[in-house]
């Protein structure tokens, strides 16, 4: 790549020729909407281009790669930490038009999808042969296959079944330099260097993912859905714990506090009761008996903590009310502020009883609502802090109560990013885990891959250490940055 | 790193400072021991260190990176494809006594430990706590934990708990300066690029692993172990596909054909009928409700195949019996033939019968025995070549009859390896999975842990591109190879 001031002109034109007139997105009002995705960021790409193919994707990328501009692959942009934002301008390369799913393979277990399918149309395609696909984020309705494989996506159920990499087994790729690839295969075995499992989770920095094999899992004969409601969290917290130690591992344990309960009552009709501390949702999967033995147990156990209420789903329709409730949270929290900060964060799950007590200190000390969604079973935080952007003082208390709750994480052995990615949210929060060296061993990555600077570049690492290798074209990008056409 | 005849005289007395004079191995006839692994490829290293700290395996990588030496991790060497034959010299780094068991936390469900940690003795520590370490290679009771990572180890219960990628979290490492970094951590989730991926299956070719977290698993409350006899093989694949079919997941599936048994049953007593063509390992684990009724379902599909017998293991002592003919089998094999080359390759599952017919075939061309034993359930065979190398011939037809195989496997939509790595083996059989561009993208990731040709040169990568980045100090090297002191 050779330092230019792109013609952006000269770009769109280039680009239209590959993708057709329609498919490429330059006029300032058309692009407002791909200035957001699901965090607090927001930055205005120069323009947008859809691809039909990996051939069009690879063609794009390598006329962008040219011109000196970086390049922003972007799914559904529900992303909670900013993977998606144009920060330094640029061509977003929006792959929501390869949806296509290419193939079923209901012998070996396996789905062929291009990335812009959304998550839960694999499941639905796969139904029909008894399989599903198991990570299952909250926005798993809306967020699609290539975002998951950038951040490495995570959900409910991944306590049981492991996050994203656990279940990809191949990728076809496209370098910085438009070369197409593939990694892994249709097994989970592949010989040499893991080059599937470094892409995964890389958020789009190292190579642009256009097609994915994933493993599917056969469909349980039997799910149990189980609802106990506590007075206070800490009730919540012990029958978590008390779940664990008797060796169970269900399928999903999540918590949800007091203010999560407020917020999403009124408005999805759950049936959690108002005047609780927190609810408890466990869901045991498996054979039918295995499920009745397990369910059981769960039940007794969160009986023995002196529960305000405890339902059992007693059929499908029960099940996908209760859950509802647990993926209706985010939404709802509008009711109570105008802005959240949704904070992701890890702790060893042993540790959860002190690390909410904690997150209410933190609550109290910055004067802002925290409400506290958990994974719990996995020891995976969602505290959401609640403010209201158009107060520049509660901006700043939010981000920095946002800051003590990811050092809290990191302290108690936990780790910063439970399943939404690092992308520009949490890039300057790296040091607290990382030292120099093994930021530059990481950085060291992406000249492996040829993509210093292109692909996605200032996400991950923090600002100012020269680790991302800014490339002459990247600093021609920006200087071509708020130029539209 | 600078250009030096390295003077080995020198090494030795900068390494026994380190690590005591006892601890370095460097006359030829204390050599030999060192000069092989479990492969047919054999080379005898200059001098051999065996650190006992981190700090000290760092100081001696770094000593020996100074000199311009080559250095080859090495466990146990039970490694089958000659990850640790140190085919162009230099040092070898034995972690066989950083064998401790630092840390079993039960309720994380996670062990700490060094190398050297012989397999089994995970799960023989984690006892008491009613937990185990899953993967399980045959070589269980010898091979070492620091290889498994090197090599990405599997094992017959890997069908239903995945390879050792999927149950470490987080490693030590130390880099080719000597460098002490972690990578991962103690949740299955960490932030950034998965190095810890990348290194796992790397045949230490990027790092040497000094600690290793692992994931434990709870003990099942019940197993049962079913031994299938057929009179044909074809019909113990039968059976096989029946079991995915009805989308039963069994912890094993295991399946010796009619060489194997004459082999095994002789040594062992395991109770393998002599006149049978096949005998298949079924084993259940979970829930006792769940495995009743996985294991006669189970039983049923295998009855429908028309076994000449079928029998469960009534207590773990029989278990213990049946499953030590399965792992008795390469022992054996030394019965019907001096030599054996045991080939590792995958397919996809449902492919079993028409791989193993052309497996029959090729043993027809090439005029020597093959003994198949296979982890049928996930598609990976383990056919072993009988023959005597010291008729030349012989060995030249097995080879080839060894190429034979992985070609058929990569043609039918398998890989080049399902668990015992590439190393020197199959190094030259790379080019059938992966085209220049792919072993390139792989390659680079050497300079990127700054490793070039200084951790186990040679292996993995096919000889003659200058892919492994051969530096001046390894030409070094190689000019001093041969010479001891």
């Amino acid at each position: 790549m050779t330092a230019v001031i792109a013609d952006l002109r000269e770009v769109v034109a280039e680009l239209q020729a590959i993708v057709g007139a329609a498919y490429v997105i330059h006029r300032p009002e058309d692009l407002i909407v791909f200035e957001y995705d699901g965090s607090v960021d927001k930055a205005m790409p120069q323009m947008v281009a859809l691809p039909a193919s990996t051939e069009e994707a690879s063609r794009v990328v390598e006329v962008v790669g040219r011109h000196g501009l970086p390049i922003v692959a972007r799914g559904a942009g529900t992303g909670l930490s900013g993977g998606a934002v144009a920060e330094e301008g640029g061509v977003v390369l929006a792959l929501t038009r390869m949806k296509r799913i290419i193939e079923i393979d209901p012998e070996d277990q396996v789905a062929v999808v291009e990335p812009g399918v959304v998550n839960v149309d694999v499941s639905a395609a796969a139904a029909e042969y008894g399989l599903y696909y198991a990570p299952d984020p909250s926005s798993q309705s809306a967020c699609t296959i290539g975002g998951n494989v950038a951040e490495n996506s995570g959900g409910p159920h991944c306590l049981a079944y492991g996050v994203t990499t656990n279940h990809v087994l191949g990728m076809e790729v496209v370098l910085a330099d438009g070369s197409v690839h593939w990694l892994g295969g249709r097994t989970r075995e592949t010989p040499g260097y893991d080059l599937r499992g470094i892409v995964i989770g890389s958020e789009g920095s190292l190579a642009i993912v256009t097609k994915v094999v994933l493993r599917l899992l056969r469909q349980p004969e039997s799910v149990r859905t189980l609802l106990a409601v506590y007075r206070e969290i800490d009730d919540a917290s012990a029958a978590v714990s008390g779940i664990i130690a008797a060796g169970i591992v269900p399928a999903a344990i999540e918590m949800m506090d007091r203010l999560c309960i407020q917020a999403v009552e009124p408005a999805v009709n759950a049936g959690y009761p108002m005047g609780a501390g927190a609810v408890l949702l466990v869901e045991v999967d498996g054979l039918r008996e295995a499920v009745e033995e397990e369910s059981a147990e769960v039940e007794r156990i969160c009986r023995s903590r002196g529960p305000m209420e405890i339902r059992t789903a007693a059929d499908a329709g029960e099940r996908a009310r209760l859950w509802a409730g647990r993926k209706g949270v985010l939404g709802a929290l509008g009711r109570l502020a105008p802005n959240y900060y949704l904070v992701d964060g890890t702790i060893p799950r042993t540790k959860l009883p002190e690390a909410l007590a904690r997150i209410g200190d933190i609550s109290d000390e910055y004067r802002l609502p925290i409400a506290n969604l958990l994974h719990a079973g996995d020891g995976n935080l969602h505290p959401s802090v609640l403010f209201d952007e158009r107060d520049p003082d509660e901006l700043d208390r939010a981000m920095a109560a946002g800051g003590e709750i990811l050092k809290l994480c990191v302290d108690s052995g936990g780790v910063l990013s439970g399943e939404h990615g690092i992308g520009l949210e949490k890039r300057e929060y790296m040091p607290l885990m990382f030292d120099d060296d093994d930021l530059n061993a990481m950085a060291r990555l992406g000249p492996a891959f040829g993509s210093e600077g292109m692909l996605n570049p200032g996400k991950i690492f923090p600002t100012g250490a020269d680790r991302t290798h800014v490339s002459h074209s990247r600093a021609a990008a920006k200087a071509g940055a708020g130029a539209y056409i």
